[in-house]
């Protein structure tokens, strides 16, 4: 008998009507004789209004207290879909995460699962119940509340999925599936219907939206099938979202799965620092002590003694890394920095490109065709970044996606 | 050291405003040295709010779902009081019944506790913190979440102090302590400064605006020192509420320490019923088969072969008692019903009536003046009660309280 998890999101089940069409859905799978697990988070607001409530009783309130607080959340959500699907006759069993039991680290606010014993919930599974369990949320070993952060409720399903040994992990939200590129962007952006682990990891600027990334990591880590779908289309629609597996060696596969974006990026660059060892170290450091995140890093090859060193920060941090940088500009005696705030990422991703040459070469073709800059470029296995000036973000978009065919499938 | 046990209501925690007075009050505590345990209610309406949520989706919701729900109230507002607490630096520490463990029986939505596993919170207590512990809930042997239903944190309150051998347990609510009655029938009811636990289980009607009656059961029980305090007033203000405890020996008391008055009565007779063996039992299991509680039962001597049987049932079951008594009357060839649905349970209360006679004529002398006639009489050792015509009840509780001097010290 196969077992489908499946996880709903904040807007899923944001108000009593929405709740009742995800019994609706759930009891229609759990009528073909499927064993459904289903994973909720808290009703979409709810989070803030606990954490609005915290904030106004100490500044930074203590990390387990935030989890006992947040976790009631979905505890709300997974007693009312019980009731909800007990309505409509289809027997059901609501548990927190502490009650499976979700066992995790003691961090709180960002705990890590570390085990799951699953042995009641797979006797209520025999027992033909659907089984609801809170996202989000676990406990410690010393019986302590815990939560693993924002989006955590993917990473309980896709961990569920894993320890259930479930046929698919299913991921309702707000959109229908994982896109091309964005399509407020590109409107002949084109849903896809499979993607691989790693092309949805490369994808993150598309994905964020839609998956949380820890949960594809997990999801690749233990081979579990995941599948994004839209909570608001109904099933008889035949939308059946995007599929995210682990590569078939037979898999026909387009050259490129999509094109992601990320914005908000700043470059800086310190030309003409001393070519050492150990100063790519000596810099990066500093930045990452200073909690800022490091996006891409390039060196080029030295000159005479002496190298040229980039890399890329979200441009809220971008004040921050500029002071950080002068004074060690200083220290390092090199000769300048050039820096700007206003540009972006471009990435084009696909697994195909491993097999086919030239794929970077006609992106660069393509860019150069609509007169667009390149600023960086990076390379992994299977994805191209190039950092190009944000005016030209849209058009760098279009024109790749165009001149890729993505729209076809 | 001492420990002492305080449980604030959902009005004293209904804000962020409120929580912030009831952490400095735990604080002023804790500063002294004593060792504090805080249990807490739900935020003032949240409890009707998850009520409301869950009966939009189910008629009779599942009681296990329910106490799923319901629990979280608790949940949050112990986590709320640590932050506040913690934001003036009072180290404290957030537990769910379950966390605690307290442990119950299986009864959804009324579970009774049955043992108390203190050891975390002693560990605490000793390391010089704060226990705050949710009120109302607990966890059955299988670990699911089970309430002790409605008023149930102040059960919570005294298992713990109990089970801790507490100094006290103080109760915080919205008035400052018992009176002799109510004050908005007599101006001058004056607020009791020390109560047994007998008498407080008879002042039922006075009493439930304040503790819950299971409550000062398991407090007689295990003998636990019931403190009865506002938190809307200030320590400093001297107002040290009402204790209630077991009767003492050389306890200087007044004969009578309070009236209570039962309103919505309704009282039926049954006129010339066969006097038999059983019948009693027959008309009352009728009765009790339709879930109707029967409050006062009285049987006259009878006369010649058949007896007149009255009772009395809450006014909102007075239609559905008589239907049955309608049926009965002629099963038992009764003579005729007599009923009134109009009436009050007038009670004078106190343990000073076992030593001294002429309590009861008195009473009955102080009505009589007033013109009040008495329609049902009934005593137990440390009340007497009597059924008159509704319209007289503020009348006839002004009478005695006067008539008994209960304004007087």
């Amino acid at each position: 008998m196969s077992i489908i998890v499946q996880k709903y999101g904040g807007t899923s089940v944001g108000t009593i009507e929405r709740i009742q069409a995800v019994a609706q859905r759930v009891k229609k799978n759990h009528d073909q004789g499927i064993q459904m697990v289903v994973v909720l988070s808290a009703m979409s607001g709810e989070t803030n209004r606990l954490t609005a409530l915290a904030n106004q009783l100490h500044g930074s309130p203590s990390a387990r207290e935030m989890d006992v607080l947040l976790a009631t959340g979905e505890q709300v959500t997974i007693a009312l879909l019980s009731m909800a699907l007990h309505a409509i006759d289809c027997p059901a069993r609501s548990y927190t995460g502490g009650q499976v039991t979700i066992r995790t680290d003691n961090q709180h606010s960002k705990a890590r699962i570390q085990d799951i014993d699953d042995h009641r919930v797979r006797d209520d599974l025999k027992a033909g119940k659907v089984v609801i369990i809170a996202g989000f949320q676990g406990i410690d070993v010393d019986g302590n509340i815990t939560t693993l952060g924002r989006g955590g409720s993917d990473t309980t399903a896709v961990a569920m999925a894993a320890a259930l040994k479930a046929d698919e992990c299913q991921i309702f939200t707000d959109v229908d599936g994982v896109y091309t590129t964005d399509p407020r962007i590109v409107n002949e952006a084109r849903k896809l219907d499979v993607l691989t682990y790693e092309e949805m990891l490369e994808l993150a600027s598309l994905g964020s939206k839609v998956l949380q990334i820890r949960s594809v990591e997990f999801a690749s880590k233990y081979n579990v099938p995941l599948r994004v779908l839209s909570s608001f289309t109904d099933e008889g629609q035949g939308t059946q979202g995007t599929l995210i597996t682990k590569e078939e060696k037979n898999m026909e596969r387009p050259h490129i799965a999509g094109i992601a974006v990320n914005k908000d990026e700043a470059k800086i660059t310190i030309l003409g620092v001393p070519d050492k060892p150990g100063m790519a170290s000596t810099i990066l450091t500093k930045i990452a002590d200073a909690n800022i995140g490091v996006d891409m890093i390039i060196q080029n090859t030295s000159q005479e003694d002496s190298t040229d060193f980039t890399f890329t920060v979200n441009r809220s941090d971008f004040k921050q890394a500029m002071t950080i940088v002068r004074t060690l500009a200083t220290e390092l005696d090199a000769q300048d920095i050039i820096a700007d705030n206003k540009v972006v990422k471009v990435s084009i991703v696909g697994v195909g490109m491993r097999s086919h040459a030239g794929i970077a070469s006609k992106m660069f073709q393509i860019l150069s065709a609509a007169q667009i800059n390149i600023g960086m470029i990076s390379t992994s296995e299977i994805k191209i970044s190039v950092v190009i000036d944000e005016k030209y973000h849209e058009l760098a978009v279009r024109e790749l996606h165009h001149g890729f065919e993505l729209e076809r499938l």
